[in-house]
């Protein structure tokens, strides 16, 4: 894809084309507001580029039929997202349907140069399925904050390795397409907005619970990052001041994630069957050799006492950020993604005493807190999002 | 002032000459990006709405000398800033200069009959001053959430007697011009931004210290309002967990306005002045018969430990708050603002402590945490501002 529209009404063209699907012109002048002449010659001329095409007649509505118009249907996009411990890549059509999808186990903390080159032979194995030739752009998250013009990431704690790596420039390089970089929780936060929970929401927040905790900020429809990226760093608020608080690897003490998360999750797993507070726990510790936050939602759902009680914990203490931020920002939604809500409607209800309890009810009272519905997806879905919203806006 | 704007383009010229004062046809022409041609036509139309004045030839950049253009300079803007405990009222040029400014105690309590009743005088005895045949418009704030489009008051905690009612509507019959209402920390942060230490500055939070505690939040350039006006109310925001908490007026406890702010340390002093911890508030208490956050601040500049201890730990858990949002909101500044700045630099060291203690060196590494400019009157400022963007706005 070289060719780039030219305008904001082309701009807006694709846009709707990509949310809406194959659209008749008669509609696309419906919502576009613009005359029936200027809107042809838009339209015309993203035929001419290619990046459009006609799609047969359009269902009457009443006199002429109008033709209907599509993207290209060979335009792919990548949609990459790099987590703390696992690498999701996938290949989307233009309307950001997911074509394929690969997901492996990878450790951040290997650096870029490994990352990348797995993020590439997963690029192949989807290619050589034939759901792509190649490759329109690519957008990918990682794991910390991003400085998001450049597309670098910036002192992320637990990625050490990638602090002001050119992640946007050396991607683009190999793939040789266009890329745009972004924390990963402002991608799963858009993957939610363009086909999951948060479809039409112009003001929420979108919590991630993985091997940390983050937020994504959509402000009037777009991502917030902050001045300098590290919007929605809600992992390091401190939830705990008595003598309680634990270390957490920022180098403070008492932070949310060092009381709550994936990776808090796990140890205190460890340590209830170490100390006998779970037999059930205990029997996979022995089995596994280590536990993550896997085994303890699986031994909650079991009826584990010990499990049901550090879900509680870990839910009160994020619920008890949430509710900070839910009477700060009055948001009209806030949905809890990422890999600990397999700990499912436990943790939610968790989070959900503690922000109905504590926030006011002007901010709580129409407030739904949800559960994120694209599970694995969000993530490249947002991704492949973030790479559409910036080729299909004037160059 | 009946005319209006007729476009994008002419909002933005009135916008610019109300930003700029009098400015040059030649120097609006390098910031509007619009053709010369184009420009001169829209100046033209506004100079013929009377909305805009010429203003004498200005000063030569070489070649033909060009020709000041400056908004009518009969316009006159009202605002006004209703707190808990009084209220500003600020005649205004249509450049938001303050030509006149009368500040009177008035208990919001006592409903919104009396304060109109009250603001209307005030704005009679500006008038007669000479500063202002008639208003142009109107902007009032409240101490409590707002519902925007409306402009009416919606379950305000403090301020019984206030909800639902049809403040907008009501002050502008009286008035016989334009009015708009909000929720005065947005107001107060609209005001430092248009002339105080936030100007220029995209995103930031104005944390509100008064009788209770708000925050206003600036997003792109724009007041964040949030979902249902309620964004910004940090006061409710839980800082303590343990025995310590106390009952606060929206019937939770531990909020932070229970702990701190004019209220809180009114009562704090009195304690304090009644226990005998110190002997400068009691005999300030003997001889007002009360006490306010005023006699804190002179008693603590005169050394009193026990108020330097009041403004310490209120200071701290302000500062626990602001680091939370800090984490989150990653704003380029934090402004304090509001009666309680009064406590000055024994409060603000103490929430600078916790904010760079708490928040990631990312968020921290160049943010300022500043006391207001404007003081008094950043609330009528914002007023005044605020009005002005709805009448500067196409029609």
């Amino acid at each position: 894809m070289t060719a780039r529209p030219a305008n904001a009404h082309q701009a807006r063209l694709l846009r709707l084309l990509r949310d809406g699907g194959p659209t008749s012109r008669a509609r696309l002048g419906d919502r576009m507001d613009l005359s029936r002449s200027r809107l042809a010659v838009e339209t015309d001329r993203l035929l001419e580029t290619g990046l459009v095409v006609a799609d047969g007649l359009a269902a009457s509505r009443g006199g002429r039929r109008s033709h209907n118009i599509r993207l290209a249907p060979g335009l792919r996009f990548l949609g990459v997202d790099v987590g703390a411990t696992s690498i999701d890549v996938a290949v989307t059509s233009a309307e950001l349907e997911i074509l394929g999808h690969l997901n492996q186990p990878m450790d951040v903390r290997e650096g870029p140069v490994a990352v990348f080159e797995q993020v590439l032979a997963m690029a192949a194995k989807l290619r050589a399925t034939g759901v792509a030739e190649g490759f329109d752009g690519a957008g990918i998250g990682v794991p910390g904050p991003v400085r998001f013009p450049e597309g670098v990431p910036v002192a992320p704690p637990i990625m050490p390795g990638w602090d002001g790596f050119p992640v946007r420039e050396a991607l683009s390089q190999e793939l040789g397409c266009p890329v745009m970089v972004d924390n990963d929780v402002n991608l799963m936060a858009m993957g939610e907005q363009h086909a999951g929970v948060a479809r039409s929401v112009q003001d929420f927040l979108c919590v991630k619970i993985g091997t940390g905790i983050g937020c994504g900020i959509v402000v009037g429809g777009e991502v917030y990052r902050g001045t300098t990226g590290s919007a929605g760093d809600i992992g390091h608020i401190q939830v705990e001041s008595g003598p309680q608080k634990r270390q957490c690897a920022c180098g403070n003490r008492g932070c949310l994630e060092a009381h709550f998360g994936g990776a808090a999750l796990a140890r205190d797993a460890e340590e209830a069957a170490r100390c006998g507070r779970s037999p059930e726990l205990a029997a996979r510790l022995e089995s596994a050799g280590r536990l993550s936050a896997a085994d303890v939602a699986a031994a909650a759902a079991a009826g584990d006492t010990a499990c049901l009680e550090l879900i509680r914990a870990g839910g009160n203490r994020t619920g008890q950020v949430i509710a900070g931020l839910v009477s700060f920002f009055n948001p009209a939604l806030v949905v809890i993604a990422g890999g600990v809500t397999g700990l499912g409607h436990t943790l939610l209800a968790s989070i959900r005493t503690q922000v109905y309890r504590q926030s006011l009810p002007l901010a709580t009272g129409n407030l739904p807190i949800v559960l994120g519905e694209l599970g694995p997806v969000a993530g490249v879905t947002g991704a492949a999002r973030l790479i559409s919203d910036h080729l299909f806006a004037p160059a």
